[in-house]
């Protein structure tokens, strides 16, 4: 079967260089066209999908609706969950990451983007970016609402996602496109190709380019593009 | 809780005046800035949803996501149904309806337009714009697939998913929109308000619209918009 991803075209966010997570920002014009992009690449390769997964972040759904879209399949079932969103940034969304280093010096920074367990700065409970003021997230379980998470957090709360759903469809035949973002993506792909903690660290996505691989029933990886 | 119902916007046929039924027809350029429109008056209202629902064809799909866009609710459930089709116009599909009388006469073309249970002529087994030839389809069973519905046929299609899908949230106390079409509409208008057989094919549908209804757990509308 084929198993395509896709990270989310540019934003607006991208753009100025701020750091995102959770933050529903849309896309930027560029982010558009690079989608459209992507589906008329998969479509001139033939693709077709059973089964669309995205998060609850408005970059990632409509980098799939214009995938889909120019694929011709807007009509194939699309699940959505919170559980592929960006890794949350905690106190550090919505910062510049040039103003941010100048503020926490850059090692820090460094350690905060590219370490694997260390979260970064957690947001205040009466912060106004605090997740359990959107209403998106009101039927989420408390206990479940990030205040700033690791990458290893974001793993923690990603795989078992594909367990219950996505790699049910595979089971079942079914090829599944996902759109989602740099980190919930880095997460899927370090589990399913059994990458070790340091090197994902190295593994950074394009912005709208879709990651083509093939999957067996067995959920075996049987054919990855060049990632590194 | 709210039910609104909205029928796509203007289609490109719409426009040119043809029989479209299940054709995969898009929105005109008008039918985006439709669904726009009715996107910033729920808005404006203060909608929100738990749930969509809508059919296969795009001009709805896409009706659909301007407006959940509008109202930045992209990341709501969405179920698509094939029962939330298009009344299926057999033969006439594609046609436009001013060469259609001309060739089958007025009063022919009133009866199978504004009729009860009179069917268009069927399209023929191997005609290219049989449903079978249609990938989206390719999962349904086969006695399911139309070849020229009646609105009486319509609705004994579009009723069951009632039934068994959009009634149950509704019991659950959620808030729905569904994006469909004229005719599909007109079937769960006619079910939910107990409009005879005559009356209802009077009730003509706005594009791009949306039709507001209040509707209690017992599934009793309890407001409805002026709708003749």
């Amino acid at each position: 079967m084929k198993l395509v991803m896709i990270r989310h075209g540019q934003s607006q966010w991208n753009l100025e260089n701020r750091f995102t997570g959770w933050k529903d920002v849309d896309l930027s014009e560029q982010g558009v066209e690079e989608a459209k992009k992507a589906g008329e690449q998969l479509k001139e390769d033939g693709f077709t999908f059973d089964i669309a997964y995205t998060s609850y972040q408005k970059r990632a759904i409509k980098t799939l609706n214009i995938v889909l879209e120019e694929i011709d399949e807007l009509y194939i079932p699309v699940k959505k969950s919170w559980r592929l969103n960006e890794r949350h940034y905690g106190a550090l969304q919505g910062l510049n990451k040039a103003e941010t280093a100048k503020k926490y010096g850059d090692e820090q920074v460094h350690i905060w983007r590219r370490s694997f367990d260390v979260p970064p700065p957690p947001l205040d409970d009466d912060d106004e970016r605090n997740v359990k003021f959107d209403p998106k997230y009101k039927n989420l379980n408390p206990s479940d609402l990030p205040k700033g998470e690791s990458l290893k957090d974001t793993i923690n709360r990603v795989i078992p996602f594909w367990d219950s759903d996505i790699s049910k469809d595979i089971k079942e035949g079914k090829n599944v496109i996902i759109a989602a973002h740099g980190n919930s993506l880095r997460a899927l792909i370090k589990y399913l190709l059994n990458i070790d903690n340091k090197r994902i660290l190295d593994l950074n996505l394009p912005t709208g380019v879709p990651l083509i691989f093939e999957i067996d029933k067995d959920l075996k990886i049987t054919k990855s593009p060049e990632l590194f």
